[in-house]
């Protein structure tokens, strides 16, 4: 057994889930990002239609669900109101109160998000065996949902 | 069945591996950076300390392996050089040539990053299944060594 056998054995960075998930989220990120672009949406808008789809929130309540700054969720907001996606409306329940509730276009978006998303999953899977894939998304699932990373269902 | 099923069930972009892989991503990478901070080191160091640990390279090979901007290689050695982790030597075949050489220094920066990558892992999979790991492993090389992401072995 030769110098270089050795060295492939040893620990190696490149073999870390660290490094993997590093690499493959930076390459999904942009492949996202590309997708979407077209549609107006950044990465960050999709977690915020995805859940107002369910129901209006509060700013701060939406900033609490997906673990952003209030800050940032106010920033995001105006994006999507610019795109005509979302409004920012008087909560029926208690008229002092402002929520944001979803458009039809923002539901369109939602969808046509979830298109792309699925066009850069297949890119990222072409060359994997077919039948992996479900492992794969529910092993990816269970490790996002304890580090806190999914907003509820 | 009630509405929040019905939007329940269709495609969702957090269910995606573009979300999961992005975001899971984002978190390794910043608790990756987290523990190889008290070594001087960034993560995007640790596939060049791995390469060279097989074989002295000369910049240009070495950006083509890891797929990086030459620019972007030179300033990576200058930080590592900074650190007595490489050193930059005359060819021992062409001594016109340059080429970049690990020091021992290096080697144990590379081990102690092997180290600070593992623990990042098992923060990531610590609610993990026991057993899951291997393969969730396998199937993320098979995609980030398609995407080429991955030095060669």
């Amino acid at each position: 057994m030769g110098h270089a056998s050795i060295v492939a054995m040893a620990p190696q960075v490149t073999d870390s889930l660290a490094f993997l998930l590093s690499k493959l989220g930076q390459v999904a990120s942009e492949r996202f990002a590309v997708h979407l672009a077209p549609l107006g949406l950044r990465p960050r808008h999709c977690a915020v239609l995805q859940l107002l789809a369910g129901a209006p929130l509060g700013q701060l309540a939406l900033a609490k669900t997906i673990s952003v700054a209030p800050s940032v969720v106010v920033d995001m907001l105006d994006e999507l109101e610019a795109l005509g996606a979302v409004r920012r409306v008087r909560d029926t329940a208690d008229r002092r109160r402002q929520v944001v509730e979803i458009t039809d276009k923002g539901r369109e978006l939602g969808r046509s998000a979830a298109l792309a998303a699925a066009q850069v999953d297949a890119e990222l899977l072409g060359a994997l065996e077919p039948g992996r894939e479900g492992e794969l998304r529910k092993t990816l699932t269970a490790a996002a949902g304890t580090l806190g990373l999914l907003p509820p269902r």
